[in-house]
């Protein structure tokens, strides 16, 4: 039992339990273990900093299935940074960016590492301030064919317009009420110009099935938040 | 029977579809009418701008009940807009800020006018963007109680993070199974420090729920995305 064990906290929590929130002897926070029991915890030395687990605490911060976000690229600045950071907060194990056909921007090769690490930071921190104890990794692909290829998971969709135009409305739920406790899903969203009729066949041929995300028209940052939020409502809530 | 009937557009509308869109005789857009009937349309003069209404379009782009957002006045700048943009896109009928005990801006009496002003601009081109044919009215009030006196709904609610942490979770999916077509409900959301004890008495004394939005804490801007998300879930996919 880790109970009234002493760990040292890692130096970026150090600097901001200490420094910026002036924790001092006996503060009290959450401290996530490695393997991902949350322990109530008090601070008993400042530098360096260490505290003390008080006691084990009974929360279940993650969705009970594994999702992956897989998002064509956006081209506008911040779009990856938001969804990162709510996909996040709203409980995603994986986001996934990709270059879709129609995405205007794409990411040299040399500066992919330096971007995920960007959106890593955000992920990292959203997932601190939600109290969640997994932190989702970022990843990019150059298109979505690798992207399909590379991500297994029990249960693939795609949020497509044209099917939300026709009023398909029955295929998210249908998903949501099938999975399992531990399952993964992943979900795929077009950049802002859509999806191509290409992109659209490749998945059909795939077997991956088009849900409507209902009948208004979602910018592409908005459709992952949407999603996330029925996962959660309908595993979570219902 | 409006068929072939000429409309003149509004400057605004006028601007962009033959300005920034250099449409020309012949090019095709849609059209709500003010009694939020949808038309296919097409340019047949350039200045003044004028189309002829083709076809009477079958969507239904508006949530099968009028949602109220009620937030607590956020500090952070870009929240507001962040919060009437994406609500306005997953279809919110009003979304009305309020100056909370722990919101640590409030809107001068001055300058109310003006940042409504800035607001509503934002949720007009968010239901442009997202196919809508209400614009959602933006509105401030400077405490909770003005607001509740103010809006009245057929339900309200109020997202609260203690009663998520205690495991409410069934009281979300109660309501939105509960309620009809055209009935109103109310959500309110606290700011990022969340609502006092105080103003949760009082919603209590008046009747008004709590419903946790899952076990993740979200923020003050997520929630009522998350909100939003939920009831299109139950209401127009299930």
């Amino acid at each position: 039992m880790p109970k009234d064990k002493l760990v040292e906290l890692p130096t970026d929590a150090a600097h901001h339990f200490v420094r910026v929130m002036r924790a001092t002897s006996g503060s009290q926070c959450e401290v996530v273990l490695p393997d991902q029991r949350v322990f109530q915890a008090e601070l008993v030395n400042a530098d360096p900093a260490t505290v003390k687990l008080v006691q084990q605490l009974d929360t279940k911060p993650e969705l009970p299935v594994q999702v992956v976000l897989a998002c064509g690229l956006p081209k506008t600045k911040g779009k990856p940074e938001l969804i990162v950071q709510k996909g996040t907060e709203l409980g995603a194990s994986r986001i996934v960016f990709f270059a879709a056909q129609r995405s205007i921007s794409q990411w040299r090769a040399n500066k992919v590492a330096k971007k995920l690490d960007h959106l890593q930071k955000i992920a990292h921190a959203a997932a601190e301030q939600s109290h969640r104890t997994q932190i989702p990794q970022v990843t990019y692909y150059d298109s979505l064919t690798n992207c399909l290829d590379h991500e297994q998971t029990d249960y693939k969709i795609v949020a497509y317009e044209e099917s939300a135009k026709q009023g398909e409305h029955a295929q998210l739920v249908q998903t949501l009420k099938q999975i399992q406790a531990n399952q993964s899903l992943l979900a795929v969203f077009g950049p802002e110009g859509g999806l191509t009729e290409d992109e659209v066949q490749m998945m059909a041929k795939r077997g991956i099935k088009a849900a409507g995300l209902g009948p208004r028209i979602l910018r592409t940052e908005t459709a992952p938040l949407y999603f996330l939020a029925c996962v959660s409502y309908q595993l979570e809530l219902d």
